[in-house]
């Protein structure tokens, strides 16, 4: 079985696998939290809806440590399944990428470096003002793409922030995409009632209609979207004319997409890389999404749990399924160093599992 | 005329040049103010005393933008003559080289992209109890050192910190470096009897003795310090194991090469860069201090103002110097392609500095 597969336009997939190999990516990851994770049911991205501020700064203390310092343990779905920060630092760690991350807009800091690019925590897409200050976030965050692109070979895009998909399913429908059902659910039940719910009061209250703000990207963030969503189309905007960029991730980077795609018209060297858990996913269609908007390449890392151990296995029926640019780093890591498949980068996750559970 | 000057150890820094000719380097940007900075006399980083507080944060807008944001103008001495951000700035954007800033401790922000790492603004030194949170701080630098490795050729680690040479003389005392009548200024009159009484005093209310402090390099800047020094020397101790580490500045990285070589008692794969100002310096002694620590590289970048308009020849009469990096920088880019040489940094710094001033 191959270890990265091909979800999408597959000449161009199998180009780019060979225009990657060997190359050396840098990883960033783009974290922040809202109050729309708040809202019962929304985020499993957490064993209950308020630790969910300390989710994203808990994932990007795993990576950097090996354990997590703001909160003890590490984060779970309410379930008790472990972060896909897991996957992510594993990944890093064996193919030794260097990480940067960005803090979109957090209530509690991660004691980490981080950058910061001016952005808070975003509040409930209901109120229909959830995002604070989108243009001088958007600017410095192209600025801060450019200086990566400097540097990088290629930019690998993950991002931890709890109901993500949700504000993912309002911006992709105020761009005029096709996306409800379409959206993908770190829970095994997608929940698409509570998430339309949801969207539906976010639009009322911003007095919009699906479709309105398709050429006014940014304002879409500030009503209805997530400070992630800012900051990653400012950074992939400002690196994707020098390097390629990957938005490492599963639905939420279809939004990504949109975005970048209204916001310059140009999708150029944007690619999206995933887990095999995104695209066999039934509850959801990363495809379909990404399809309305361009047929760029669509990487996911074939990660297979089946025969792992009980908290893991967990990912093979649909929990969890991708986040922290799990894929994505996954990929990565392979093309990195050839001696990096998906059976020496399970071993590194069950090996750090076991680790953090003793 | 050379582009770069070998200032000490000759065999060694003529390697390094060949070594790094073509590479593609990091420069990074510790800023951060204190308190010290704002005794009378100490700093000409700006205008008054109290301006200081602007000054870095202005500087690394002026690199982002090409202009400042935080101030008009940009950060000038009492004199009127301009920042060596103006050198800096215009280096990196001729060599396209990925500038990194790192907040060390500021009370004003910039308004660019910035890496955080836990850092306060500095009180006075006469306190005695001059940086907070050294240990924290050390440890986040470290790990950003170690992520800038992994992706740089080389790192270049400019400062912009008002009072930073009075900081460093107290820390060079401090690690039982004969220190006194050797730092310098950016005033073309050194006045090392402020420094000195400044120091002083910051001894007395530390209760400590010279040289009391030299196995206890964190100690020692939390007593008598300034934030960049914590930074400065965890982000070379991170990154130094994996690639070449330029400390860019003045007599301040003198101090920086003695945290180092105090914290980890090795210092292979750590160089100065500076300006040829700085090395022709009278009033102070960069070759005398680095040579009681080690005898490595020092490089100078060969810059020529005396044919330059007004405000940059009084570079000529001993003004400003060095500072953010301006030398290292300098060097960087000269190293980095082959048609930057000290004739074309000259025209864009010119260039630059004639749409600053119009």
């Amino acid at each position: 079985m191959e270890d990265i597969l091909i979800a999408n336009n597959k000449k161009k997939s199998s180009e780019l696998i060979e225009e990657l190999r060997g190359l050396t990516p840098i990883f960033e990851c783009t974290i922040a939290t809202t109050q729309t994770a708040k809202i019962q049911g929304i985020s499993a991205a957490g064993a209950y809806p308020e630790i969910t501020d300390y989710t994203p700064p808990a994932d990007v203390e795993l990576l950097f440590y090996g354990k997590c310092k703001c909160i003890s343990g590490v984060p779970v779905t309410p379930d008790g399944i472990p972060t896909p920060a897991l996957i992510t630092m594993s990944a890093l760690e064996l193919a030794e990428i260097s990480t940067f991350v960005v803090n979109a807009g957090l209530n509690i800091k991660p004691y980490v470096p981080f950058m910061e690019v001016g952005g808070k925590s975003g509040e409930s897409i209901v109120t229909g003002k959830a995002v604070s200050e989108v243009q001088e976030v958007y600017e410095r965050s192209v600025l801060l793409g450019k200086e990566l692109a400097k540097t990088a070979d290629y930019l690998v895009m993950g991002e931890s922030i709890p109901g993500g998909t949700t504000t993912a399913l309002a911006v992709l429908l105020e761009l005029g995409i096709n996306a409800e059902g379409k959206v993908s659910s770190s829970m095994p039940n997608n929940p698409h009632d509570i998430k339309i719910d949801t969207v539906n009061k976010a639009m009322k209250s911003a007095l919009l209609t699906k479709g309105a703000l398709k050429d006014s990207p940014l304002e879409a963030i500030s009503k209805v979207g997530d400070p992630m969503q800012v900051v990653h189309t400012g950074i992939a905007i400002g690196a994707k004319d020098k390097i390629p960029v990957m938005l490492a991730g599963g639905t939420q980077m279809a939004a990504i997409l949109a975005l970048i795609d209204a916001t310059v018209s140009n999708i150029d060297n944007i690619f999206i890389g995933t887990t095999k858990w995104i695209i066999e996913d039934k509850t959801s269609d990363l495809k379909g999404l990404v399809n309305q908007i361009a047929d760029i390449p669509i990487l996911a890392a074939n990660l297979d749990f089946n025969t792992s151990n009980q908290g893991l296995q967990k990912y093979e029926e649909g929990a969890v399924k991708e986040g922290v640019g799990a894929g994505g780093a996954s990929i990565a890591a392979i093309l990195r160093r050839e001696e990096i498949n998906k059976e020496v980068l399970l071993k590194r996750i069950e090996h750090n599992y076991e680790k953090l559970i003793n």
